[in-house]
């Protein structure tokens, strides 16, 4: 099954990062609200300029990317949990 | 009967997800709070730009969508319960 | 007595929907929340264009429409109890 | 002393409605909150498009309108009660 | 000391009226809530247009104007208490 | 050190308006809470019309403004202690 | 490791102010509620105008700026902490 999603809309997958500390302490919630990170499944058409015209995305499949911890919705597609935000949401793409 | 959303909003008949688990449990709402699915029935004909130019619908009828679960309004059409919201409500196309 | 609204601003007549049941049992409000029928009456000119040009209402007298149940403004024209509303909280035409 | 109204203002004489009932009694104001009828009295040259241009008002002194009942500023000209408001306050031309 | 307003504000000197009755009462404040007469005292060089370009003021030194009595704010040009306001706060022209 | 502001914000230092009355009692604050004066220090090259050109700005270094009191947010450049904020924030210029 | 930040975001590098007197004694968060220095580490491709076409940004890697106490959000990139911010926040540039 594969999920298009609309617009200037991105679907990602998190890149769970490693919550024990070392010494195999799990780091509370609190502790981790820096933005995460995320690997870009796939990217709407873009955004419509004024005239109708289409905007060309930034990012692509395979980008690693930062964004906002509190952005975007939780979608499940073929069974695996995902994430579709707005590019908007997207701060920056990872070399 | 039929019914022609106007501008860009879209009607669109839930799929309703299996609601009971494999041993008979009936799952409460609160767990079950992600974006539904969806089949598009009937498409405006698209918002317009500021130019005044129709812009052209991104779904068509017969396609199955995500939307967002608080997404649209009730309506009733031949007696079947179908709801209308936004083109921009539609989080994506799954193919 | 004719009345013309202004803009793109549509005057309609409500269609009363059966308020009892089968068997006489009159439906009390909180069970009739959804969109209401209506039949267009008259139609302003459309709404402007950032260039000033006029948009052509999607609707015209006598289209059977579903509008949202706390849309447009009573008026009384002529002894009639009218409803005026804005074309954008028409949600679409019945054929 | 004469009264110009800026911009897409529009200056109206309330028409008083008879507030007796046919057996004299005094209708209490939370009875009347439709849209109340007014005469034009002057107008002003219009609002402007985003290129500068004026946009003609569509109503015209002499005319007899519908505005919505908590529309418009109260104004003293020449001893008289009048009200100013924007052209879009006003829902109609009666003809 | 000269004092020009920038864009599209106004600069005006209020008419006091007579607060006085004829038998030589004081109105107190709550009874003159209506808007305020006043001199135009200097305009600024006008709004611009999203396409960069100036518009005229609509009115000009020594015009009196009608304004909302809660517009604008007092300031001080050589001792003397006048008001600065936008041009859209504005209501009219007294000819 | 000399500090550039962006786009249309302009740097201006206050000038102090004397705090004392004649027989040296201290005005408290809430007695001077018209606009203020300042000379304007250095100015950005301009805010940006939709199409992308910048506006050339209405005040230029050295100019004496009024602006709201509440206007504004302190910066120290130099160990001076001056006021950054938005040209639209400045009331006009006193010649 | 590189981080591209995404359209009109500037990620920056604070530069931490002395936070001892002379004497040695720590100032307390309260005391130091004006705008930060920091030094622009990349800058994004720019916004876009309503046509769709780039805004080259105004600041570049390197530059020395003045931005809101409370503006950004926190990032790490290779274990520096450093903000990511819209090139709107950044107050101007210390040359």
């Amino acid at each position: 099954m594969a999920f298009k999603p609309l617009h200037d809309r991105v679907v990602v997958r998190r890149v769970e990062s490693d919550e024990k500390t070392a010494g195999g302490l799990i780091i509370p919630d609190s502790a981790k609200e820096k933005p995460s990170e995320a690997i870009v499944v796939s990217v709407g058409e873009g955004a419509r300029k004024d005239s109708g015209e289409l905007i060309a995305p930034s990012v692509a499949a395979g980008d690693k990317v930062l964004f906002g911890k509190w952005s975007g919705t939780e979608i499940t597609v073929d069974g695996e949990d995902l994430l579709i935000m707005k590019e908007s949401d997207i701060l920056g793409v990872i070399a």
